[in-house]
C-alpha cells in the first residue's frame, strides 16, 4: 500500500529558533514538516528532549531537529539540530498551538450548501459544502461548520465553535462558545420516553426539551446527547466527552467533568463537576453524582455518589474495596474449597467429641 | 454564552381552556409558549399538578399557567393562573401531542437532493436538501426524510414513517409504517462474518441478506442494525431500540420489546416479545430469548433464557440471586479471613485433642 | 405493512448448473432470483445442503433449486431442481461472490458532489453525491465512495477500496487497497487528550497525528478510531473491526486480528496479530496484548497479556480460572451461610473443650 503523512508546511531550524527565543546549534537551515516522539523520530520532523529519562534516545534519534533545556549537556554526538530553550515541553506545546492555529484556513461558504434565509451567520465563518441550516438559527463568528452538517431549526451557536463533518444539531439547541462537537456526533435526538398501553404496546412521550452545551464542551466522535422531555439537558462549561458516549434526557454535566468512551448516563441524572468517568461505564437513571468524582472503567453506577469519592466495579463501591474483593474474587474456587475441607474437619471434631 | 429556548408558538390559557374543556382561574390572557415541571417552572410556560406530593410547589412554581385537577383545593395563594380539567396529566400529554402534530410543518423536496428517476414516492413527502434515494425505492404517504439520509436501492418505506438526518438505509432494507428513525442510524450494514483461511486471514462472507423493520419500530441516534448473512434481520411491530445499540445479522427482535442505549445483540439470537433490556447489555450469539424477560443494566447473557424471567448480572442469572451475590462480592475480603481465622481455630482445636 | 426482498437478478437452473460445472435433476428452466437456508427456502430462492444433520429439511423445502452432492441419494420424493456438484458449500460461496462482484455496478462521479480540484482520481471510480474530496486527497483506482461521504485534505486511499455512505475520513489519513469502510464511522477524530490547569479546566492537546489503515481492513459502521497525538494510530493489515467499537489516540491494532461490537480500546495500546476480541471489551492504555490473544466478551483488560493467551472477567483473568469463579459467584450467598454455621460449631466445639 501507498504510505503518506499528513502534508504540512516546511519551517527551517532558524525560524523555529525565532520564534521560541532559543539558540541554534548545528545545521539553522535543516527544515521539519512534522513532529515526532525523541524515541521514535524520523527524518524531517521536530522532537523535544524533556524527561531526563528518554536522554538516550537523542543519540540515536533521526528526527532533524531536537528541543533541549537550556542546561542540557550531550555526553555523546548527537547528529540532530538542537535548539536550546528553557523548558522544551513548553516550548513544544506552543509550537503545536501555533501549528493547530495555523491550520483554520478554511472560510467562505462552500456551494452547494443549504442556509435558511432566516438564519444568521457571524463574521469569518467557514460554511461547508452539504451543509445545512435551518430556519431562524445562528452561527457567531469564526465558526468553522464542516460539510454534510445538519443544523435544524432555533438553534444558537456561539463564537469560535467548530463542528466536524456529518455531525447533526437537532432543533431548538444551544451550543456555547468555542465548543468542539466531532464528526458523527449528535445532539439533540428525542429522548427514549414511552407510556405502556394495556395491549403491551407503547404511546411516545413527545419530547419537547433542547440539548444545552455551555462554552468549552468537547463533544466525541458518533456521541449521542439526547434532549429532554422538558426544559433542557445540559452539558456544564468545560465538560469534555470522549467518542460513542450516550448521554440521555434531562441528565446534567458539570463543570470541567470528563467521561471517556463507551459510558451511558441514564436519564435524569446529575453529575457534579471536576468529575473523572473511565470508559464502559453506566450510570442508573436519576442519580445525583457529587463533585471531583471518579468512577473507574467499565463500573455500573447505580446508587448517589458523594463528592470526593473514587469507586469502581458493578455495582459501583469504594474503589479500594472493589479491588481487595476483585482479588479475591479470582481465588474463590480455591475459597470454596477450603471452606468444604473445614465443614469435614469440623463435622470429624464434633463426631470425635461424642 | 447566549442562551434561548426553542422558540414556539405562543397560546393564551383562554384558548388552552377552550381545547381542553377546562376552566380558567385567573388571568385568562396570560400566554405560554413553552412546558415545563412544576418544581422548576417558568414565567410563560405551562406546568401541571397531578401527584399530590407535588402540591407545595404550586405554591412557589413561576410557571404562568397550570392544569389541576377540578377537584384541587388550594391551601395558600396561587400566583399562576389555573386551568381546571378532569385529569391534568392526560391533559398536559395531549397539549404535548397536539405540539408534537403541529411540528412537521415541512413538506415538498428540497433542494439539491437525489432522487432515481425509478424511485417512487407518496403523497406528502418532506425530503431533505442533500438527500439520497436510490434504484427502484419507495416512499410512502407522509414520509419526511430529513437532510442527508442515504436511502440505497431497493428500500421501501411506509407510510407516516420519520427519518432523521443522516441516517443510511442501505439497499434492500425494508421499513414499516409509522416507524421513527434517528439521526445517525445505520440500517443493513455488512453482518460481522469472515472465514479464517490457512494463512490466518480472512475471507469476508458474503452478507446478501436484508433488514426488516416493522411498523411501530423506533430506532436510537447513532444504533446500527445490520443485514443478516441470507434472509432478513428483523425488528418486530412496535419493538422500541434506544442510542448506540449494535442489532447484529440475523437477529430477530420481538414486538414492543424495549432496549436501552449502548446494548449490543449478537449473531442470530432470537428475543421474544414484551421484553425490557436495560443498557449496556451484552447478549451472545444463537440464543433465544422469550417473551416479557427482563434484562439489567450491564449483564452479559450467555444462555437462553424462558420466558418471564427476571435476570442481572454477568453472566446473567436470577435477579434476586445476582443482587444476594453483589451483596456478597463487596464483603469477600472479609470473608476470606473469616475462613483464614477459622482454619488457625480449627487446626488448633485438632492439636489440643491429639 | 409492505413486505420486500432485494430485488436480484433472475438465473436459470440451467445457467447455475453450468457456471458450477454440475448436473441438474429436474426441472433445468426454474429460475430463482435470491438464496436462503434449507430450513426457511421460499419459492425463487436457491439453497444448499452440506451438513447431514440437515437432510431431513430437503424434503420439505420450498426453495426452488438446492445444491447437493454428486453422493447425495434422497429417501423421499424431493420436489426442488437439484444441482449435483462435488461440494455444496463451496459452489453456493462462489455463487454468492458472484453475485458480490455483480453488485458493484456503480461508476462515474455522481452530481452533485465536491470535489476539490487539486484531488486525484484513479480509474473506474464511483463518487456519489453529496460527498466531499479534500486539498490533495487522492483515490486509487476501482475506489467506491458512496453518497455524503466526507474525505478531508491530505487523505491517501488505495485501489479497490469501498467507503459506505456518510464515513468521515479527517484531514491526513491514509487508507491501504481493498479496505471496506461501513457508514457512519469516523477515522481520524482527535484523540481525547487535555491537560489539566490550576483551576480546574482542561487545555487541549493538539492531536497532529492521523490514522493508517493497511490493506484489507474492514471498519463496522458508527465506529471511531481517532488520530494519534503524534505519528499515527494503525490499523494493520486484514484486521477487522465491527461496529460501534472505539479505537483511541496511538493505538496498534495487529495483523488479521478481529473485535467485535462496542469494543473500546484506550489510549497508546497495541494488540499483536491473530487476535480475537468479543464483544463489549474495554481495554485500559498503555498495554501490550500479544499475538493470538482471545478476549471473552464484556472483559475489562487491565494488564498486560502474553501472546496466546486466552482470558475472561473484570479484571481478566485466565478463562478456565474466570468460569470457575463465577460458578462459585452464583454461591457466594449459600458460601456464606456456610461460612457463620462453622464459625458458630467451632466457637461451640472451643467452649465445650474448656
Amino acid at each position: 500500500m501507498q504510505r503518506a503523512k499528513k502534508k504540512y508546511m516546511e519551517f527551517k531550524a532558524l525560524n523555529i529558533a525565532e520564534f521560541l527565543h532559543g539558540t541554534i546549534e548545528g545545521d539553522e537551515n535543516v527544515s521539519v514538516n512534522n513532529v515526532s516522539k525523541i524515541e521514535d523520530g524520523k527524518p524531517g520532523t521536530l522532537a523535544f528532549l524533556s524527561n531526563p529519562k528518554y536522554e538516550r534516545y537523542i543519540y540515536e534519534t533521526e528526527a532533524s531537529i531536537v528541543l533541549v533545556s537550556n542546561e542540557f549537556k550531550p555526553e555523546q554526538t548527537v547528529k540532530a539540530t538542537l535548539i536550546r530553550v528553557e523548558d522544551p515541553y513548553q516550548a513544544f506545546a506552543s509550537l503545536l498551538d501555533l501549528y493547530e492555529q495555523g491550520k483554520q484556513l478554511k472560510s467562505g461558504i462552500e456551494q452547494p450548501s443549504f442556509i435558511d434565509s432566516s438564519a444568521n451567520l457571524g463574521e469569518n465563518v467557514y460554511f461547508g459544502a452539504f451543509a445545512y441550516l435551518g430556519q431562524n438559527s445562528s452561527l457567531g463568528n469564526n465558526v468553522n461548520i464542516y460539510p454534510q452538517t445538519f443544523i435544524g431549526s432555533g438553534v444558537i451557536i456561539g463564537d469560535n465553535t467548530t463542528i466536524y463533518a456529518g455531525a447533526k444539531i437537532y432543533d431548538g439547541s444551544v451550543i456555547g462558545n468555542n465548543c468542539i462537537i466531532h464528526a458523527g456526533a449528535v445532539i439533540g435526538s428525542d429522548g427514549f420516553g414511552f407510556a405502556p398501553k394495556p395491549d403491551g404496546s407503547y404511546k411516545k412521550i413527545p419530547q419537547v426539551g433542547n440539548v444545552i452545551l455551555e462554552d468549552d464542551v468537547e463533544v466525541g466522535a458518533n456521541t449521542t446527547i439526547d434532549c429532554s422531555t422538558m426544559g433542557s439537558t445540559i452539558i456544564r462549561k468545560g465538560a469534555k466527552l470522549d467518542n460513542l458516549i450516550q448521554i440521555a434526557h434531562n441528565c446534567e454535566i458539570g463543570e470541567n467533568t470528563v467521561i471517556a468512551a463507551l459510558t451511558g448516563i441514564a436519564g435524569s441524572t446529575k453529575i457534579g463537576r471536576n468529575c473523572m468517568f473511565g470508559g464502559h461505564i453506566g450510570v442508573a437513571g436519576h442519580l445525583t453524582i457529587g463533585d471531583n468524582v471518579k468512577v473507574g472503567a467499565m463500573s455500573g453506577v447505580s446508587n448517589n455518589i458523594k463528592s470526593g469519592k473514587t469507586v469502581l466495579g458493578v455495582p459501583a463501591m469504594d474503589h479500594e474495596q472493589a479491588l481487595k474483593s476483585f482479588v479475591v474474587f479470582r481465588r474463590l474456587p480455591e475459597m470454596r474449597d477450603q471452606l468444604i475441607d473445614l465443614q469435614k474437619e469440623v463435622t470429624e471434631l464434633k463426631l470425635n467429641k461424642q
